[in-house]
């Protein structure tokens, strides 16, 4: 067994993940998005709708408190997969845009929206692609998903539960686990726990009104994971789970086990002591141990900001750098992270896929 | 102009960066550390005191409230340098362990103390170096200090400033822009609100008479910075710096920006409204668009969990599968955030310097 | 002015290229050949017809001395350049294989051809997509022109001239200087020493006749290129230029400047002398001292073995491990080299392109 | 099992090899060379004598024929081994300069030697480390030798058995397979056929008295490989190889298997027939299929050039750009190729021993 090797990065950020990697392109409103998943472990049976029904998910308009733009989200394989099984070779597919309607931007060709990617894109490349923040468009993540259904085929038995955990104010108050993941699914704001699902719905819908966004967070829960996961050094499994979960747009925290109230607590509180078969009597730790998973639960938090885009007026700047004001329009969601449930789920599965398969090489005796 | 390249991440876990790149060597008690600074520019004069000075920072044994351990943190520089400017070439350096004092941990050879990695080093690798930790030990953090302080020279227009911001419930009561940071190394502590920093002080020798320990945390703000550093997509700025702090030892949480408490707020109170000039008037983004600086104050906040070793009887687990009890020995801190103050800005200046590197080509006007 | 950074290699060995860099996907008979070119600076108006006449070059079907088979290799672009010009994110593209004839090659199903990948890709992989040879194809290569011919748009000041300078036992007598590269493309041996080209021509026909092949080389000089191009140590440029052609399908050998010739040479009749500008008076360095290009030509060659698929019986071993007599079919190359020319240009020009960006850095004083 | 990652190089163009990997650093006449030997696997009992005869190999003064330099070449491991076994951390080491006569050197301070790199380092870094070639001096060679000894140690059932071919026009005219490697170190030029190591060795001495240099090559046979290293697209076995024997100071070509000859070929006779065990009853393709491994002898030749530096009088350019006599000083090798060949069978090992880590995956059954 041996030390091992992770590169959750790429030379162009536009990959992540290192054994199991996905390389994404496209914008919001280019003729397809798409992506290249590369070291997929040849073999596997790949369950197609498994991966459609997570990009149904992370799809727009399946309820009244997403928004209504249509996507039709139809990946497409183009390689890799020979007689329904992975062949070892790089999965290119792509997701067409079926539903681009640039003169929904025309309006922001010249000017620069609040909180958003416009004013620095200009900058930092002399040009901008202003249909729909054209790369920094969160529908970039579409192909993440994709990459994500498949990397949990890859680790089919570590179960990733990702939920709503708040809206706004509004929080579960139990730990995750009192919850049922299995009701996750059965409301449009992926609350488990039924009577805050309620709650942020109205609330939701109220601020929808408004022509208001909110902001909230996603918990998620690991579980059934190997011990010996993780790099000891700069790319520790929390390290990389953070990144991941950063580079999803909007997303401003990650704390993960104890997080930020482990911060005002005594060592004699948060130690985990032992079991005699090595599990703890307390997780404060969140299943990770230097880095290192440690067979119990990883749990993790994540908070998403709201969504800049107003359906009201507001002061936004001009490339001829004058403040106007100007309505907000476009279909858009009021809160995110009902839709981000599953990029959440996605990205961790990457980041486990790959470390899973490093940690197969330590199995193989050697 | 153009886009670019971000990868702060290595196929070994040792190394951190990519044109700006530092690989570390060394255990806590091996003969010595050291490491490899790797795409420095050359033609930079390098202020060697200065490089001691931030040693002399993150040493033990400064005040009464760090552990006394005896480390002298001589750096030798072997390469790279020549009469006295960078050359280009990599930067080899070591710091000998002046001080190992191996039988202090003999005691642990055969147990795993709790919230360690003993237990999942030796679970994951099948041999374990159980003098202080070996690779686990933040003795490690050494070698990032002599790459930060570089890094440091190499963006020497962009000013980084961290501090503890809290101790165990004891938190500064005031944003940072009614800090004076020119105050911060005038204490143990670390603190730049003396009020907060006496109280703090205090509170850790109270911990300390208990054998016990406390986390608290850091808060880091980098002002003067360019626009454009960061890319879109996997390698956002904020996503890099936070996988970067979540890599130094203890810390369990992540937050820029308006951070955790940005998930309770509305669009319409969250949005940074332009100046004329592309300044903002608030700045909850954090200094960062879309993974991308936009010139305003970058801040964040990092949490650390408390030590696990207390100076207290605590059940170990024994590669015996028994439970037993052990008093904890050795020279430790009671609370790590006044000795992580310059690793927190070490770290960050790795980052800053590879993604400044990057932007110099988008100033070279294509 | 500083050192830089090279990396012609990815985590998957799909990619190519750090700064500059292609990532492909696609087998023979899959639905799409595709790749991701990432990297790519903004603002460059891109010449399609100039991609397009490239892909002609490397097509089949183009005369009597090449492959009948019929590719269309229409490239489309899905994203990445916007209203003419690229944006700096990632230039997604796929091939459409439009003439899959999988029945062709369903009679290799449980054999593996002599001097084929058909054994050692079931060995290694345990399955084996068996349609053209899959992934193992040089029809992977139509990605590479499309990239290569990007990135001669990116460096376009640096002209790249490859051509055929043997076929078998016969070569062109002349040095590289007394060659018209323009009269190139004018026959279908790609060879500009008129005279040299029409043996090869009818050699070729000779040997596609027997139903047999053979090898032969492709010389290619690049020129105009600046000083600094290269890293010292393990990313020396021909080092990197290597690796790129012997990455193509059937190389078997590189040798740049006095090459194998070099070997036999004395140091005082090897050593190129400098004029006072700079310049050398001989070239045998090939342009490139201590893996850094000099700013003389920059010239190599490549060794191709003969196709190994054969239009006659032969040997094969079946996957019952027994050996039976097969008379190859399908559409083949009698001689690879003439369609290869573009190839060897597209992975030259992609090599540059990387350490060209890597070099602008240099430029932009530090 | 499934496909695999490679990953032959490094942001910064110091390091080599992915899952096993070196990073160097250290000039001619620094203080100290060095290095970090990242992924070797843990629990490998380390044969510290075997890497001291490796280095012993390599050292100058050997004798009559090489370079009377002395260079002691001690290694001092820094971390990684405890208690004799590799712990799976990084393994750091130095070779302290304890030999430098900067003086030897002072008198080419500002003039430009004929086919060395001084004058492209001061072009491209705009500073020049001039104490015998700064970085560019073959001396870096010595760390690689050290982690290719370690390399050695992991892929202990592969046998890596290089040696000296020609020497000027002086040629071995047997094949390997008639050759006894086991003669290889009884002759100061590393060449196991006597009576061309007689011829070579007295040729070198003339050449010596001459104060010239001559060229020569180097032929490796790799034997006891693995049928499935190396991948299919850009990481081809061969490419790799190639590129690492490129990356030696003054190689100035390679090829494998049938290498420039087999360009001459027609397919009827370079196609390896199957056994049906699957080997081949010839091997002009060295051992390597699209890339991968299959389990045939790997062989192949690598073309190195005269030693640039002469004890003559040549002319030299100024940094003024006047072109002046001077006499060669120093202590030079006449000949570089029976120093080379522990260099050769080092690049090599490192390269294996990469591929073989990332084989060992395949081998743990998915």
């Amino acid at each position: 067994m041996f030390i091992f090797v992770q590169n959750n990065s790429d030379m162009a950020g536009n990959s992540y993940g290192t054994l199991f990697r996905i390389t994404t392109f496209g914008e919001s409103h280019g003729e397809a998005l798409g992506g290249i998943i590369d070291g997929c472990p040849a073999g596997i049976q790949i369950d197609l709708d498994a991966i459609q029904k997570e990009m149904q998910r992370r799809k727009p308009g399946q309820s009244t408190i997403v928004t209504q733009r249509k996507e039709e989200d139809e990946v497409q394989f183009l390689s890799g997969i020979f007689e329904g099984k992975t062949t070892g070779t790089p999965i290119g597919f792509i997701i067409p845009n079926t539903n681009q309607k640039s003169d929904d931007y025309s309006h922001i060709k010249d000017t620069y929206r609040p909180s958003h990617a416009d004013y620095v894109y200009e900058k930092k490349y002399g040009i901008r692609d202003y249909r729909g923040g054209g790369r920094s468009s969160a529908r970039e993540t579409a192909s993440r998903v994709v990459a994500g259904a498949i990397a949990k085929q890859v680790i089919s038995e570590i179960k990733i539960n990702a939920f709503v955990s708040s809206v706004g104010e509004i929080f579960i108050d139990k730990p995750y686990q009192d919850l049922d993941f299995s009701l996750t699914e059965t409301n449009a704001v992926r609350c488990p726990d039924l009577a805050s699902a309620e709650k942020m719905e109205a609330y939701i819908k109220e601020i929808k009104k408004q022509g208001d966004t909110v902001g909230g967070t996603i918990t998620c829960v690991i579980q059934n994971v190997p011990i010996g996961l993780g790099e000891p050094v700069f790319d520790k499994l929390h390290a990389e789970l953070g990144k991941a979960m950063l580079s999803i747009n909007a997303v401003h925290g990650f704390e993960y086990g104890s997080g930020f109230c482990g911060a005002r607590m005594k060592g004699s509180e948060h130690n985990d002591l032992y079991n005699e078969d090595g599990t703890t009597k307390s997780n404060l730790s969140g299943g990770i141990q230097g880095g290192i998973s440690n067979g119990m639960d990883i749990y993790f938090r994540v908070a998403f900001k709201p969504v800049a885009t107003l359906i009201q007026k507001q002061e936004v700047l001009t490339n001829q750098n004058t403040i106007i004001e100007q309505q907000g329009k476009g279909r858009h969601d009021p809160c995110v992270v009902p839709r981000a449930v599953p990029i959440v789920e996605a990205m961790a599965a990457i980041v486990l896929a790959d470390f899973y398969l490093i940690n197969k090489i330590n199995k193989s005796n050697y």
